[in-house]
């Protein structure tokens, strides 16, 4: 695959904004029958812009053999989505661009266009998944929310998938801190509905709501698993909190360790249905958490020394086994100054 | 340390019963002043017969600069004790003799004697050691008692302290396959005094009790810790269903892994305090436990493929990634004999 070599070096090297009429091709292309994240980018690596695949998809059709030409995507058409997206504060960005997360453009389906609402530095800042079961249990969601407030605390953004359940009790407990809402459908077909309360809150304090899907798309449950790729691709690390047998989170458990994220697991007793996922997981690999520790621990070899360091001030954290040392008088805000500068995308020994 | 190795060959070389006159003269050994189980090995690896030991002992005391000699137990003490004991069908067994656990037999610091009543043939049975909290949760307690009927019914004898919570749920649910109650006190004094019922019921099925302490001896708080070396010591493996930080459930784990035991642990949630323990065992590299088959699987390699056989006809285990193959007639008691001439004492490449 040239898709994933190509993806790692847009990812490192940032690309330039892009100009109106590409980001109009760009668009066009994706949204062409036939054209998905993949064949996108085979199609930029081998004809160099979009303009130039666009004018050579119905030669290609025709020799792949296509009983029919797809559709390709007006420009008009093309227009106008970007110009309703603008009113609703949605851009439409590439790998590589200002606001699309780093580390989502470094996956082999990485959306060529990814719909970002919200605060750019927060979608440019280091992330961590925490996702579970939609029906999950109080201790559960206290759970997930003590995480998600102390991995905030810790400088970290926390990214979820907007649902009932866990993913609700993590977006609330880091909205003060940054928390990303990764959507299955379009940015005006919020789901489920009740939460366009929690995603307001979310866009209010600094926090990012992103999609690859067109506006007016109502999501469906095949969307769901897709959408689950974004999660684990744009984080360091999955944390699962609780999840049943054969349950969505763990289909982006799955996707993360296929992307070589961490994946972290909750434990639970084994009586309890909800946590069999969780346990399961475990046994196949995935570090155990119990405390926020677990995951900052499992990260400083990725990130670098620097998560080490802003432990001490994060508060709720088990300190007894830090060392002497003078006493860090850094804001959670300046942490997450520190953490954003590291960067989460890996630099390449010649650098 | 000559203990370990004497231990082994005497595990694997099963000596002849001993005469009476030698009981006699261990006991005095070991219930003389200064004299502990490693002592006792390396007298007896040193002079040949407890006899011997006890004449030397004056001498070597006064050359060890003690300030003053230690009480001797005498003929007249020991005769009385062995006859005492007698009376409530309680054996007094030296390592390698029938009914005494043979992996106890192989620990550095196994009893020289061991008091044991019962079913001999049961205390010869391969052991798994079922452990944990006094207060144990109502989940807790049902778990203990489901992976003790299962892993009885795959033909193990479980061993525990005969404990309120964990242990006696342990203990009920494995009455029937044969059960092995390790008492912290002597035979006459069973703690707490509320399961003497229990460990009547045990007895009647052709379980087992054993201890190392005199009969008359009430059981203080240190003895606890001394007691549980021997249910790890007994067993192939130690699982601690739920613990608390600092427990004495987690000395037995540690004195398991320490023995070569293998280690098993049960999760809950990270928000009950009730299985810190048996998070943090798992985070240390304990096996994670959420059902039986968790536990055959780790002892498949140690007791051999019988077990793996035994499997298929064992009752309420998962049976998703069984082979196909001819039905399995043996019965509960069959699979118990085939699993008890396996024998659990690792045999020397030569023989």
């Amino acid at each position: 695959m040239l898709a994933a070599q190509g993806d790692a070096v847009d990812a490192i090297n940032p690309i330039q904004a892009l100009s109106e009429a590409e980001r109009i091709d760009r668009l066009r292309l994706i949204r062409s029958d036939n054209v998905g994240p993949r064949t996108f980018r085979a199609l930029l690596d081998r004809f160099g812009t979009a303009r130039a695949a666009l004018e050579r998809l119905p030669d290609l059709a025709r020799r792949g053999g296509a009983a029919r030409t797809g559709r390709i995507c007006s420009a008009d058409e093309a227009k106008a989505e970007l110009a309703a997206s603008r009113k609703l504060g949605v851009s439409w960005l590439a790998p590589g661009e200002d606001g699309y997360p780093p580390r989502l453009g470094t996956i082999d389906d990485a959306p060529p266009l990814l719909a970002v609402r919200g605060a750019i530095t927060t979608a440019m800042r280091p992330m961590i998944a925490i996702v579970g079961s939609r029906n999950a249990s109080g201790a559960g969601l206290k759970f997930a929310g003590q995480l998600a407030r102390e991995l905030g605390e810790a400088g970290f953004v926390v990214i979820s998938g907007l649902a009932r359940g866990i993913d609700q009790s993590a977006h609330r407990a880091s909205v003060a801190s940054g928390t990303v809402a990764v959507l299955a459908g379009g940015h005006d077909c919020i789901y489920p509905p009740e939460h366009e309360d929690l995603l307001a809150a979310i866009l209010d304090q600094q926090g990012v709501a992103i999609s690859e899907m067109p506006l007016g798309h109502e999501p469906r449950a095949r969307d769901f698993p897709r959408r689950n790729r974004l999660i684990s691709g744009a984080s360091l690390g999955v944390v699962v909190v609780e999840a049943a047998h054969r349950s969505g989170s763990l289909i982006t458990a799955r996707m993360a360790a296929e992307q070589g994220r961490e994946v972290f697991a909750v434990p639970g007793s084994p009586l309890d249905p909800r946590t069999a996922g969780t346990n399961a997981l475990i046994k196949q690999g995935a570090t155990m958490v119990t405390e926020a520790e677990d995951v900052l621990a499992a990260l400083r070899p990725i990130i670098g020394p620097a998560v080490a360091a802003l432990r001490q001030g994060a508060s709720g954290f088990a300190m007894e086994d830090d060392e002497d040392g003078p006493p860090d008088v850094a804001s959670a805000d300046a942490r997450a100054r520190i953490v954003a500068l590291l960067g989460p995308v890996p630099v390449p020994v010649d650098d």
